[in-house]
């Protein structure tokens, strides 16, 4: 086929798994690490799994060291999870939306997961890893690591793996970003023909971390952080999270197992 | 920086969001009009927006020629909406999960969204699209149609864009698909340190989906169809959405608003 007479002025973005990173420990420099790794440009916007953050960081529990009280050992019983594990759940959250068959919480950020991300996988028997409990925070620090070490202005979102309403499946969530607004505001935009558009509101920072999530896969292949090259940016606003007010699928959760 | 001694084998996924299309009609060959603008190669994964896949269909409807109901008349008064528009909501669906102050309804082939996914942008005045009947038989068309048309074998994903539980914002979601699988299954998969993973199921068309809805845009961007060029295929299983039975959320929307 002949595009000379009119080529596709095609958006082309770019997507690369960062991969043959070590195995991230307490201490370790992320944004360091990845710029050793491969060279950024100003305008990339760097995914990168909430995993290695909390590992990074620090923030893990051993799970002998958990007493488990009586809420966490009724829900626990309940849900057949470890009671020491439930205890972390809970410490974790600031609201419980759920308790079974499954346990739904939020967190301080205003994330609505199951058993509040907890995670007992990619580590060691016996840790857990849980989110980070400000990765709004933790993504400044590292976009300001990427400004450090490649010398260019990036944007950052950290994602999470959580489960959603009706579809069955986990996609990847940003739970913390820095150097963007999380929703793309079309209020005033025109479509096609004209009309003001009543799709006003769309969240961009969830659209691209559960792109990276596909990218980075889940198991053991190694692939933490994404870089996505070409992104057109975008405005809008921050407020990701519905207050408790608004959030209709909430109270009815809330409503309905009293 | 030096990456000759140990280069990134990063994976690298090219994006092209497909521009220059004229506006889509009723009778439009879709799959020929995206093969003469762009060249598809063997593996790619082509998302195309449902508005494109109705307009060419023609599953659209008259405002001026529908009769509203009493159910109809009911919720339209009780969410400010136009009587007739409901009156099509409710003929998309095969079940209402809620009427106020939403109306969120199951369409036959599975979604569950708000108002059926009926749209009123990027149409005349008083037409309406509704989403394809049969979003599987429809990508399974448009797969064929590039065969047939570009002579290789590509994925096809048909996205809307809708709202979802405890968070802020539209994003894209799969509502059809050909050429894949919905989930990527990690049953049995170990994790970095060798444990079998609990995390087993990945909702990838809808990651897809999402992301393609970002290049997409949404207002008069004239980007209706994405192509993403080297996503590793994967294994799993298509069952995307949950039964009424273990639909959780689901359940307690309903039971909650009796």
């Amino acid at each position: 086929m002949d595009c000379s007479v009119n080529p596709p002025k095609e958006l082309s973005i770019q997507i690369f798994g960062i991969d043959g990173l070590k195995m991230i420990e307490r201490g370790d420099d992320i944004a360091a690490l990845i710029c050793s790794r491969f060279p950024l440009c100003a305008g990339d916007i760097v995914t990168i799994a909430s995993t290695i953050v909390s590992k990074a960081q620090g923030y893990t529990k051993e799970l002998q060291n958990i007493v488990p009280g009586q809420r966490a050992t009724r829900i626990a019983e309940m849900c057949g999870e470890d009671p020491a594990f439930m205890q972390v759940v809970l410490d974790e959250a600031v609201d419980i939306v759920l308790e079974v068959p499954f346990t739904l919480t939020e967190l301080s950020c205003g994330h609505i997961g199951v058993r509040s991300g907890v995670d007992n996988s990619n580590v060691e028997r016996g840790i857990v890893l849980y989110l980070p409990p400000n990765p709004m925070a933790e993504a400044k620090k590292l976009r300001d690591g990427f400004l450090k070490h490649a010398g260019v202005e990036v944007g950052v979102i950290i994602t999470d793996t959580c489960g959603r309403a009706f579809r069955r499946g986990q996609i990847g969530h940003a739970i913390g970003w820095s150097g963007m607004v999380a929703i793309r505001d079309f209020r005033g935009d025109t479509d096609l023909f004209g009309h003001t558009l009543e799709i006003t509101e769309e969240a961009v920072v969830d659209e691209i971390a559960g792109f990276s999530n596909f990218v980075m896969g889940e198991s053991n292949a190694g692939i933490p952080a994404v870089v996505l090259r070409g992104c057109v940016p975008w405005q809008g606003h921050d407020s990701l999270y519905f207050s408790k007010d608004e959030d209709i699928i909430r109270k009815a959760l809330t409503d309905s197992h009293p």
